[in-house]
């Protein structure tokens, strides 16, 4: 049985569910590149979203994937913490305004052998069932600049 | 169709799977408690697994989640990458030794509303099917202590 959704998350609840789509990247350091993406953002009744991303490549083959929590801080802020497999921790806060979020990175973890990542910003707009995101990223000694971009439909 | 374990992680499929059991906490600032634990040690082909973790109280309402990867460097060393609920992100670094694992708190990452979380240490020992773990804190002005242990056996 589905719990209650806990009130100080009713305004996040557009999020809720499964969202899958495509979506591109660049970096000046890599190819470019395409992929399909699968996101749910789930809840137990607590005060926060649990989300979660995979992304594959146009084979198949499985590509990044991240983890972690969405927290409203009253009703026009929120608090994302991620974890990704490169050994890279993210916390971003940010805005929510209607159905739109506009994040930046506040703190970055990076394990011993992980690659230098600096700060990213991440903007979610949610709009006529679709989401679209774009993720800008500083990392490997570039500026912050744009890596990423999707659009998912609802699926579930 | 679940794809082949990658040979990085070969020494870590002991770990894979679903795990169920119970455990127990204390801290200074808390009263004692006990909880049901599940936790998932996942893989998609990748060098990392993705673990994942959730608790309820004897009641059966959630209390504490945890999800990241755990990430292998070369056949002794291992690196944790966590994200948790209340706004906090954690890194942590050790050894892999047989089926025993020790691992310390590298960075502690805490969104601008989480509570201070210093250190962490985790040591997780399989043996006979069972997973047990005990956990060490250091937060809310306290010195690294016991935190947390459980008892888990390999439920499939």
């Amino acid at each position: 049985m589905a719990p209650e959704l806990h009130p100080d998350v009713a305004h996040l609840a557009f999020l809720l569910g499964t969202w899958r789509g495509e979506g591109r990247g660049e970096y000046p350091t890599i190819d470019d590149f395409t992929y399909t993406e699968e996101s749910t953002y789930g809840h137990v009744g607590k005060p926060f979203l649990a989300y979660s991303q995979k992304t594959k490549d146009p084979a198949g083959l499985p590509l990044h994937a991240e983890v972690g929590y969405l927290r409203p801080v009253g009703s026009d802020r929120v608090e994302l913490v991620l974890a990704h497999p490169p050994g890279i921790t993210e916390i971003q806060a940010g805005t929510i305004e209607g159905q739109r979020l506009r994040l930046q990175t506040t703190t970055v973890g990076l394990a011993p052998t992980a690659k230098d990542v600096r700060s990213l910003t991440r903007s979610i707009d949610v709009a006529d069932g679709l989401m679209h995101y774009v993720i800008e990223m500083a990392a490997v000694g570039q500026d912050l600049q744009f890596h990423l971009e999707a659009t998912l439909h609802h699926a579930d």
